[in-house]
Parts: C-alpha cells; sequence; structure tokens
C-alpha cells in the first residue's frame, strides 16, 4: 500500500507551473503543523504569521476538528454529496443560524458557492446584476476579490489584470478606496460622481468592499466611511456586498469584522478560515429578499465541503458560543498594535495598518519589507508582505497563537526589523 | 464537546439559498457512504448512480484513501499550505509524473490552480489569451465549463448564462459540436468560419472543448472530429485545450478520455475525481512551453489542497499503476452499453449518447427522463438528467462498483423505464 | 477672393492620411462629373461604373437637382439647422410619405440619425436593444454595416475589425449568409443555433441583413431565405432590420431592394443615394410602434442635411413618381445580366453575382478581378472589386447611364477581362 | 418640374421620429438664414445664438462661399467622389496646409473621417488603440464625444448612454474634468490613479478631451490642467487626443481653442465648422508617426465630401489669412464677457463659464435657464442651455455676428433672465 515518501524537492521546479508564488518565499518542504508551528522535513521549527493568508484564524490542527474529522471519515461520513441533504450540513446550518446569526439579529440564507472566495464573489456581483438588472458594479482601489474572470474585473491589482492577456474585464467601475487619495474625501467623490448625471458611471448593481483589505495593503475603513458607502448604494438603487473573506471570521476581534458599525449588507462572502480547518469552503450570505437564484443557476461540483462543514461545526461551537474568544482576540490585537508601533517609530514615516489581529507596518518600500520578511525566514518565521508595493510588512498569526509564541514571533520580526533598518542606514553612509 | 445532531430537516428551506438543486431530485437526508452506496438517516440504502457527477469514480470512501487521509490528519500533516512546498505535494507531483505522464510520453507542467473545475479553465482561458495576445476563445454548443464568469462565457446553457444577469459574457465564439446540427459537417463549417476573413469571427486564442460533454447530453466526440479541431486549432494559431475534469481520470477507460485518439493538447483541465475521494483539487496541465505566467499571476488560497494531495497519490497508486482498473473499467462500460442499448430498443427513437462508464439514454423529453428517475429513487437508485431539455438519463457509476450492485442498479433503472413507458403509453390511450 | 488652383498632386501623400483608399486604385486627379462621366484635370473622360459606391444612383450633377440646389443655395436657403423644423424637410418628408411610403402600404417613422450609413445603423441597433432589452444582434458573414463601433462589431471583414485595435466588439453573434456554407442551408442552422437552448447564443435583440452584399461580394439573399430570417426573428422576439444604404433606392429595380419579397422590417436603413446628389444623407424607418426614443436620445450635428432634403425631394419627384424608371432600371440590370454571363462564360467556374443593377462576376481570385479593373482604367472605366478576397469585378454604373454609354464601359470590361485571361493563360504556360 | 410646397406643419409630428429634439425648443419652421438672422415662413425673423451647436461660426450663408459653391455646382464639379483625388481637395490640403498648419509649426497628416464630428472621434480611439495595443481610453465627465457606440462609451451623460439600450460600452474609463470635484485637484487624483498599480485603471491607449466642454456645461479647462494631462498621458505611454469640435475653429478666438497653451496633441479633431458652411465634414488630424492605418482600413462613403472641400477652403482664404479675424473674436468675446458677468451678477450663486465667444451663465437649474431660453425665443432670439442639469444658459453667435445684432440678442437675453428672474421671485414671496 502507499506511503508517503522523502520529498523529491526537484519535482516542483520539474513539474509545478511557474504561477507559484509562496513556496519562493519560503524556501524549505514542509510537513506537519499544529498550532502555530510549521514544521519542516529536516525537523526546523518555524512560527507561523501568515496563517494561511487568514485561512487558519484558529490555527493549524486544531485538535477538537482533528478528532471530528477522523470521527467522521472513520464512519464512512459523506465527502462529496453535491448539494444534496446531509445531515453534516443540517448540524452547521443549526449551528451557524444559532450561533452567529440569531445573536447578531440577522437574516441572511446562506449559499453554497463553490468552496473558494472568488466563487462567492463571482456569485454575488451575478445576483446582484440579477436583482438590480443593472451591469456596473463598483470596486475599490487596492481591492483583491480574486483570478476568475468576475473577480478579477473587481480587482485593482495590476499585474493580476495582466494575466488574462486581454479578455474582457468590464462592468466594474474602480473607486477610490477611503483615504487612497491622500487628504481628499473619496466619499465625497463617489457620491459627486454618482450624483452627477454626466459623470459617464453607470448606475450601479451593487458596490463590494472588503473592510480590511488583506492584499491591498491592510487598508482598514473607518465605520464611517462604510456607513457612508452603505447610504451611496442606498441612495443610488445598488446593494451593499461586504467581502469579509480575509478580515471576517474574528480576524478583526468579533465574528464578521464591522459587527459593530452598525452596517446592513445585503451580501455578504465567507471564505478563508470559514471551515475552520483551512479546507476549501466558501459561502454567500444573502439577505431573503434578494435570494432570487433558480434552482442550479450558479452551482459548481464541490459547493458544500462535507469534511468542511464538520470542521466548521466545530469552530463555531468552540470558539462562537460565547463571547470569551473574541475579547481575547481584541487583548492579542492590541498587544500586536503595540509592538508593531514600537517598531514603525524605528522608521521614519512608517505608518501602522489594519486593525484587531490584521495589522502591519507600511515600511515606505517593497524592498525594505521584503528584506524583513527574508531575514524573519531565516530565523525561524513565516511572514509575509502586502500592499500595491508589497510595501507593507503584515501580521496573519493565528488568533489562537499562545502569548509566548506570538510574543517570540514579534521579538523576531523586531530584530530583523532593526537588523534591516541597521543594514540600509550603512549602505546609505 | 461538540457531536453531531439529528438533522433537522425544516433548516435547508429556512436557511439555504434558493439556488440548492440536487436536493430538490432527492429528497431525503444522506449521513454516511461506502463504495457505491449512500446511506440516508433513516438507515435507508441507495444505489449511487450519480458519483458526484463524476467526482467519485473510485466510489465513496476507498479504505486506502480514508486510512491515508486519518493517518495525514492524526500525524497533523499540513491541511493548508497554501502553495508552499510539502512533502504531500512532492509526493503526489512524483507520482503523477511516474504513473501518468511519463508512461503517456506526456509532458505538461502542473499547474495548482483553485480547487474546482471552473477555477482550472478560467486559469486556462487567461493563459491562452496570454500566450497568443488574442481574445476569442471558441467553445462549443451544449458545452459546460462552469459558472464564473469567465467559464461561463463558454458554457452553451441559456439558463446558466442568464444567471449572470446582464455581465459581459465577451470574448467568446460558440461553434457547433460534432453531429450538432444534424447531418451537416460541423468541423467544414468550423473550418470554413475560421478561413473566411469576412466571417466576423475574430482568430481564436484557443478551443476548448469536453471530450464526451457531460452535462450537455452526454455528446462523445469521435477521433476524427477532435483531430480535426486540433487541426483547425494549430491551422489557425490557437491552442487546442481539453476539458477532462467529467470525462477524464478513468470514467472512459483511460486516464485522461482521449488517451486513444491521438492528439497533443496545449492543456488539459483536471478536477472532480481528481483527488480519488471527492474532495476539492483541480489542476491545470499545461505545455511546459506555454507554461509563461509570472509567479502568482493566477493565484488562490486553496491552491493545493494538501488533505487531496495525499488521497489523490493514494489513487493513483492504487488504480494506475498497470492496465489492470483500465481494462476493468471498459469491460464494465461495455456491459453499460448492452443494457441501455436493451432499454433504449424500448423507446421509439431512443439513442444511446456517451462512452465507457459515461452512458446514458436520449429518451426524447425531459418529461419522461425526470419521471424515470424519479421512479429509480423511489426504488433506491440515485441517478439523475443531462441535456439541454434534461432529455437524457445518466448513469455515472463508480467505476469500481461492484458487478452485483451495478446489475441490481440497471436493473432498477430498466424497472423504471419500464415503468414510465407503460404510464405515458396509458395516458396517451 | 479665393479661386481653385491647379491641383498640386503631392499635396495628398504629404497631407493625406494613409487610410486613404479609392485614390490608390484610380491615380489621377478628377475635377468635375457628369452623368455617368468624370472628367480628370488633364481632360480626360472616364466611364463610372462604380458611381460612388451606390451613391450615385441617378448619376453625378442630375441637372434638377443641381438646379434645385443653386436655387435654394441663392435663395439663402438654410444649410445647416440642426433639426430644426425647416420648409426643406417638410417637403422632403412629404413627399417622401406620398411617393414612396404609400404607395407601398408602408408605415414608418423616418429618423434623421447623423448623415452616414453608418450612423443610421447605429441608431438601429441602439434602438432594437432599448426596445427589446436584449444586447445580443445577429449579423450575418460578409457582412458590412460601417467603421464605427457599433457597426464594426456587425462587420464581418476581419481586416476591417483589426482597425478597431483591440477595442470592444462584443454583443453581436456572426451567422453564415445564404449559401455561405456550400451547400448546407444556413436557414436551418440560424434556427437550430436559436432553438437550442444550449448554444451558446444568447437570445438577439435583431437581425440585420443587407440583401444584396454590397461590399461582401454581391451575395444576393433569395425571397425564400429573407423570409425565413424574418420569421426566425419574429420567433425568437428580436427586429428584423434591413440595412438598404446600398441594395436600396433603386439599385436592385424597386425603390427597396425587397419590395417584391413580401417582408415585414422593423426598421430600414437609408443613405448612400438618399440625397439624389451624393450628398452626406441618412435615415432609418422606423415602425412607429418601435420609436420610443426620447428626444435627443440619439442625435448629432449634421441630422437632417438641408442642401440633401432639396436633392432628395427632386429624386423623388422625378424618379419615383411612377413606375417608369424602375421598369427601365430592371432592363438595364437584365442587359448587365447577360454582357455578365458571357464574360463569365469564358473563365472556368467564374460566377455571377448580384442581382439587377447590382452584378458583378466571381472570377475566383482578388490578383485577378484586380487585374481586369487595372486595366479597366487605363482603357477609361472606373470599376471596382467587392468581397472578402476581392475576387469580385462589381459593375455598380449609375441607373441613369445612357445605353451608349453603358454598353462602351461593358466593351472596356470585356476586353480587359478578355485580356487578362490571356495574360494569364500564358503566363500559365 | 418639382418645386417647394409651403410647409405641412403637421408632417412632422405623423413621419418624423420622437429621437426629434432642438424642434421642440423652436416650433416654428424655418425658411431661409443669412449671417445671423433666421427667418421663419411667416416672414418672422430670429436672431441665432444658437449657430447650428457651433457650426455655424461664420454665420449663414456666408456670400463668398456661397458664390464659390454655387460657381462649383454650375461647372459640373464633383458633388461625391469617395476619397479619389480630386481638384477641390487637393486645393484644401494645400489650403489647410498653408494657412493653418504651417503657421502653427504643426506636422499632422489629415484624415478625412466620415463626414460627422463621431466619426472622426471613432477613428481617433481606434487608432489610439491600434499604436498603443492597450484598450483603455480615458474620458471626461461631462464629456459629449457622440453617439456612435465609441463615442458613446466616451460620453459622460447618462441619459444619453442608456440610449445605447444595453449595449457595450466598455474600454473606457471616467474621470474628473478640472473643477469636476470642487476644490479637489483632479489632476492630482488622476495621476494618482494611473500611478497606482492597483487602482484597477488599466493603463490608457489614450486621453481624449474637450477643452471647453460644449455640452457638458460650458467647461473651460485651463492651460496648467490640460497641460498636467498631456504630461501624464505622456508618463503613461498614452496618446493625447484633443477633441476640438465644438471649441475649435475659431471660437475661443483662435483658430485651435489651445493653441496658446503650448501644447502638442497626437491627434486632434475637426467637424461642425470645418466646412464653413455647415454642411457635413469632419477630419482627424494625425502626428505623421501615428498614420499607421491602412488603406481603407478606416473607410466610410461620404468621406471628403467635395461641396466641404470648397466652402471650406474659402473659410480658410477668407478668416484664417492673416490675425485679424482672431483679433475681432476675441473683442467680442470679451464684450460678450461683460454683458453676461452683469447678468449673473442678478442671480445669486450664478457663474461665469466658458471663454471666447463660447461663454454661457450657470443660472443654477435647468427650470430657470429653461425658463429664460423660451422667453428669448418669444422675443426673437434662438438660444439653448447646456450642463448635466441643463443649468447654463449657453451663448454661441456667429463669430461673425455684427454687433448691433449681438447688441440686441444680448439685451434680449437679459430682459429675458430679468424677467425670470423676476416671475420666480414672485413665485417665492
Amino acid at each position: 500500500m502507499p506511503t508517503e515518501k522523502p520529498a523529491d524537492t526537484t519535482v516542483f521546479n520539474r513539474r509545478e507551473s511557474e504561477a507559484r508564488s509562496y513556496c519562493r518565499s519560503f524556501p524549505t518542504v514542509f510537513t506537519k503543523a499544529n498550532g502555530s508551528i510549521m514544521t519542516a522535513e529536516d525537523g526546523r521549527e518555524y512560527i507561523d504569521f501568515l496563517a494561511g493568508c487568514s485561512s487558519l484564524n484558529y490555527g493549524h490542527n486544531d485538535p477538537d476538528m482533528k478528532a471530528a474529522l477522523i470521527e467522521h471519515v472513520s464512519n464512512d461520513g459523506i465527502a462529496h454529496g453535491l448539494d444534496m441533504f446531509t445531515t453534516q450540513k443540517a448540524a452547521f446550518l443549526e449551528t451557524f443560524e444559532r450561533l452567529i446569526l440569531k445573536p447578531r439579529g440577522m437574516d441572511y440564507k446562506v449559499m453554497m458557492t463553490g468552496p473558494t472566495g472568488t466563487n462567492a464573489v463571482e456569485a454575488a456581483i451575478k445576483l446582484a446584476r440579477k436583482v438590480t438588472e443593472r451591469r456596473n458594479v463598483i470596486a475599490f482601489t487596492n481591492a483583491f476579490h480574486g483570478m476568475t474572470m468576475g473577480s478579477l474585473a473587481l480587482t485593482g491589482n495590476s499585474g493580476k489584470r495582466e494575466g488574462a492577456g486581454g479578455g474582457s474585464l468590464a462592468d466594474v467601475t474602480h473607486m477610490p478606496f477611503e483615504n487612497a487619495m491622500g487628504e481628499n474625501d473619496t466619499l465625497e467623490y463617489i457620491e459627486w460622481a454618482l450624483d452627477n448625471p454626466s459623470s459617464g458611471i453607470d448606475a450601479p448593481a451593487a458596490f463590494i468592499v472588503e473592510p480590511v483589505q488583506g492584499e491591498g495593503g491592510l487598508n482598514a475603513a473607518s465605520k464611517e466611511w462604510l456607513q457612508g458607502i452603505q447610504r451611496i448604494a442606498r441612495k443610488h438603487g445598488a446593494l451593499f456586498i461586504i467581502d469579509d473573506i480575509q478580515a471576517g471570521i474574528g480576524r478583526t476581534g468579533t465574528y464578521f469584522s464591522t459587527e459593530e458599525y452598525g452596517l446592513d449588507p445585503d451580501m455578504i462572502t465567507q471564505a478563508k478560515s470559514f471551515s475552520g480547518m483551512g479546507l476549501p469552503f466558501a459561502a454567500l450570505l444573502i439577505k431573503p429578499e434578494h435570494d432570487i437564484w433558480k434552482p442550479a443557476e450558479h452551482n459548481g461540483t464541490f459547493r458544500g465541503n462535507t469534511h468542511a462543514f464538520v470542521t466548521a461545526r466545530v469552530a463555531l461551537e468552540k470558539f462562537w458560543a460565547d463571547d470569551a474568544f473574541s475579547k481575547e482576540v481584541q487583548r492579542k490585537g492590541e498587544y500586536l498594535r503595540e509592538r508593531l508601533q514600537a517598531m514603525a517609530d524605528l522608521i521614519p514615516d512608517a505608518t501602522l495598518k489594519g486593525r484587531g489581529m490584521m495589522r502591519g507596518i507600511d515600511v515606505g518600500s517593497g524592498e525594505l519589507a521584503g528584506e524583513i520578511c527574508a531575514k524573519c525566514f531565516e530565523n525561524g518565521l513565516i511572514i509575509e508582505t502586502s500592499g500595491a508595493h508589497d510595501e507593507v510588512v503584515k501580521v496573519l498569526a493565528a488568533l489562537t497563537t499562545p502569548d509566548e509564541i506570538f510574543t517570540k514571533g514579534l521579538d523576531i520580526l523586531e530584530a530583523a526589523l532593526r537588523d534591516a533598518i541597521g543594514n540600509n542606514q550603512i549602505a546609505a553612509e
């Protein structure tokens, strides 16, 4: 019977497409992972401050999720059931309703889209166009919503867009995110553009916004700005869509990233940490009045990953049955803020970005940020950059990271940053 | 600690989006599954002739894949590692190279796209446009390639297309599949349209074709027609893409559905049964000279589902180390053909569709096909329809289905078909 | 006061864009023209078998139109009045109603679009989309409808389309014209494509068709085929638009080119010979129930060229008050057919194209056709090619050409054709 | 022989499309016009402050142009010659080169597009896309560039855009014109959006700008802003296109509207007053290095209206042989500014718009502006509104308007404005 062989490290270059990316920053072969620690084949351990780009908010291989998954598999629990009714889906839906929707007074239908964030986004914009019978969707500078053609049209990044090689990225208007234009008020600009019947901006089907732009540089929109976008959307008959794939599911300190902002979005996307354990899983939350899909009008083979139903249910019961976890995340986020502020103070013009446990430092250049991250990896810390110029060092540690490990990781980061600054100063002298 | 509760059957209506579909045909709640049998909460067992729409070619919960997955999870094997190097990915790539590519003399790079078929298709057409610097992609009548905007533009089905609510489905020309126009030679038409500089058809970046159209009615293209499409593509500087998501991975009797057709596609998509166990997993095979992606130019959070690497490797080693499985599938496919032909003979003008273990009967109307499938379900058989008018009763049994169960399932189908014909005759009299 | 200087022939190369075209085929400088004769600066006279590409159906400088225009200008008649009410517009509309619409039992509103054919086509497709709330427009192989982006998307010719340099030519489906696919029945194909809900062809807003494709090779659609297109359009809720810009206004022997075909188009375009004298002028005829434009929703500075109203009215009164002119054109068209048939018989596989006074010979290659036309010009005859490969020698003489001149021109053509064949035979030997 | 009949005023309602517009503001039937006076059928004379929307900068029926046109027609001068070489085209090109290009040190090729402004714009954007191999074109708020699909995509006005009924208006980014966002610096925004690789704005093929937005509310861009746009275009590899259709040809006091701004546009459009006499005529001026058109790659039946060549040449020789006319226009423009300022001072918050002889008053509401214009017409003055809300009363008198008539027209306007304000004040009390 098959067994795992030791890694043939040349096979990646030989057989894996040039599109591969993170492996270029972290050139070692990982074998296993637990909590906030990833272990390489050579036995070396790394603290993980990337957490699957926020897909592992509860850390790697949470013991309760593991146990539930092993039990499910051992019992011949369904692995793939298309979108048929299953015991596991029912349990998940019931739990999501009981622990997430009801306590927050939220009434949404759950659409199991294909198990990727981009699929949830594609479903959202298709539905917004169906509902409003309009085509234009407004997305924001530095936005990242995915790589399939519908989501890619929403994405700001020119490098990503050029990957489409010239196919149609139509029917989207790109608008400035909060603070994108220095001191200029972007809400005022957006409202002006939509109010002006001669702006050339077609009446929008929807606004789609990430409350904190994960790939775009950890830009965190304020309560007031998001309320403004929602108000403008309502005024112009457009749906208001929150893309909470990276910022949601506890990352900012509450289950949804905008719970305390008094918003009432028409749709919310869920993916990344939605399964709890890093399994592919995504959904679109839809206000019931907009759930006008015909059966199978948007479908997909892997909708409703049953393994993910099992682990996602465990995650909800373990972390969201009361507010203890939320408070813990907020406490850690504050500690993170303090540590990063101290580091930012070491670099002229560096600024703090993000909120909650989704924070980073804009160090001013992608070169410096890259140097810092590379040094961290040498010293056993997995950490990545973000932003239009990769200029933000981004901390996306698991929310469950023990204090000791969290401190140790931040110490490594601070040392790398001091080291990089020192080198640069020497280079400048 | 959390345990699974008995299903609250009302929760689906209350909380799941109207887009849900298969659950409408099979209104019971499933709990577990093994091989070709699915078991409902009430203990009733069903023979599965749907097999996750060809995602479960090796049946449910294959014991060796289960064991490997449980071992992997138990050992804190990585669940989510973005696209970092992992022991499991290396093992999978090495195995795929050794058992699939090399014996067939094929040289392809493997691109881990997002773990859904539509994502592999989107990556393929983006890359074709990059490579050729052209925009137009030619797809075929009755084609189904997925529901995200790029793939949806390729899809023939008007109902699916209308789900986009008016967004751009541009840059695609739809051409007739083999036999789509009765006796007219569609190759001749396609070649004429591309040769004619005034046809209005822009020079294509690619042709994308399903060798057997799974959703489109089990239309199986001939060797000659596919060779013709490849020849026309080459002649006009277009890439030739095989979408083997539903027909590949053994379904027609060989690993790739066109192995015996002497083709040399520029790209091949893989999904559905690619993980072996029904886990979300997809890839795009790319000829090395076309692998011009920049790092991360197409990315995604769930690329390279590590659980799927484990089970997919086991599947390759268990079923594709020699040609025994292939011969077994071909034998079963022949038996299936005989049984379906006997049934088709009962209905005037009914025709056999498909090939290998991907066959069905065009019974002439969606109403009759639906009636047959509903009767089957009453009698313990899960089976679905296909085709532009849902007029094809489609058998997609696991390739590993034991002969006894296979025969039993076909008996149920034949009885349902006889019953439905009888009713219709009575109704007609 | 200014006077005309003798032509500085180098100024064209120095100052006129490379887009210039006909002047390359006819490299002399013309000064004046009367009836079917154009006179160059050097005094040489040429018989005109091009007639402004059917813009001069009544010949150059018809004496009655000239007189009316001179009187109008002398009296300070309005030259430019935007779309204000003018005496001249009223007179034109009244005459068009009395002599064209009423006798044919046709009820249409006249929309003065910008004074070019392409503008009338753009208005037609915009209106069809407004009326039907659909986007897709069906156009045909070898179609030519103009060079602005909306019309260009309808145009078959790849060279013309590439002139757009990659901008959007979306929302059009190109279908085969009658006989475009050899013996295959294109109506059957078109109907099949629209009836098939999985053909990928979106429900059309309109069909737009040239009854005789002027630029596309003088392909003349039959009564039965056009009735078929109209029937399919009606069946699928699409508008039926006749583009009569080149074939209409007497060219085929009746005012509209399809008068005897029992059709009832929703819109008809008019341009080219619409002014009678070759002045820029175009209109869109719209069935009243479709005239849902809001004021100025489609506008333009030069709508309603008042000079053209004057000459167009004279043309209607002079040529269309009874059926004498129509019969005369039909007689000449028959003579033309006989002469061209005799010439076609000289070339193996040559075929006659077109109908009425819009005829030509497909000589099999653009090279031969070009050689024939060049020889004609040497011998005092202006004549051009047509077709996807410029393979058709096209006779578009003024409908008023006196028999003697018409015969002389055809004699020159026949001699050039015999000469070219002889050369080619010698070259082949 | 045909003669003009007295106008049948009902024929317009009966037969002219609902798209008609100006006739709704000026409900009388005009018969003739001379200089700045239009005369209705009932003999009433109107001062014309609309001048064919700037198509009649030299007034109606200039005696020298009339004489030249009558002479041309009388002598059987060519009326329609496609784009063949003609004596008249040579004379026009030579004169344009001698009097316009050379004195200004400008080196441009002249492309005779179809004889409408929108056709010149379509040619410009097609060529920009060919030259740069990019698709995106940047246009501005309140821009109006025409009604065919390519130009319409550039146009800001939502009412006009909706006339397309949902067809593709892709490949354009709309940016704020100078001062469009109150005190915010729009150059800064535009530069930021293009510099930011994650703004979602694709690299542009071109910027197209009207130096004074004629339909958009007489917004006059400053020298500094236009230089800024040119600088940004150069920086980003985009062509810089001036649409001088309404503001050019003397309207602002110089032949081109930006002669004194130190710009070096890649292309300039010409139409409206280009023929001198209001005949359909348009051209695109192209820097020689960008004139990469293939022959006939953009063509059209009415390119090079020969009647217009004659009158346009006379216009150039009469008005642009020295700077006397230019100075005269500047003097009148200054008088106009003074008179309008005095009127604007009567209305709280009213502002002066435009420059040269292209000026108006933003009276704050379309209702008030419409009331003023209606009163003017009652009192014998033809004048129209402009702007996104029709809130600007726009004076577009012929540049040749005699002082006495000009003063009289302005007196009528002032009286109407005072009257309207008075009524509104009474209504408000």
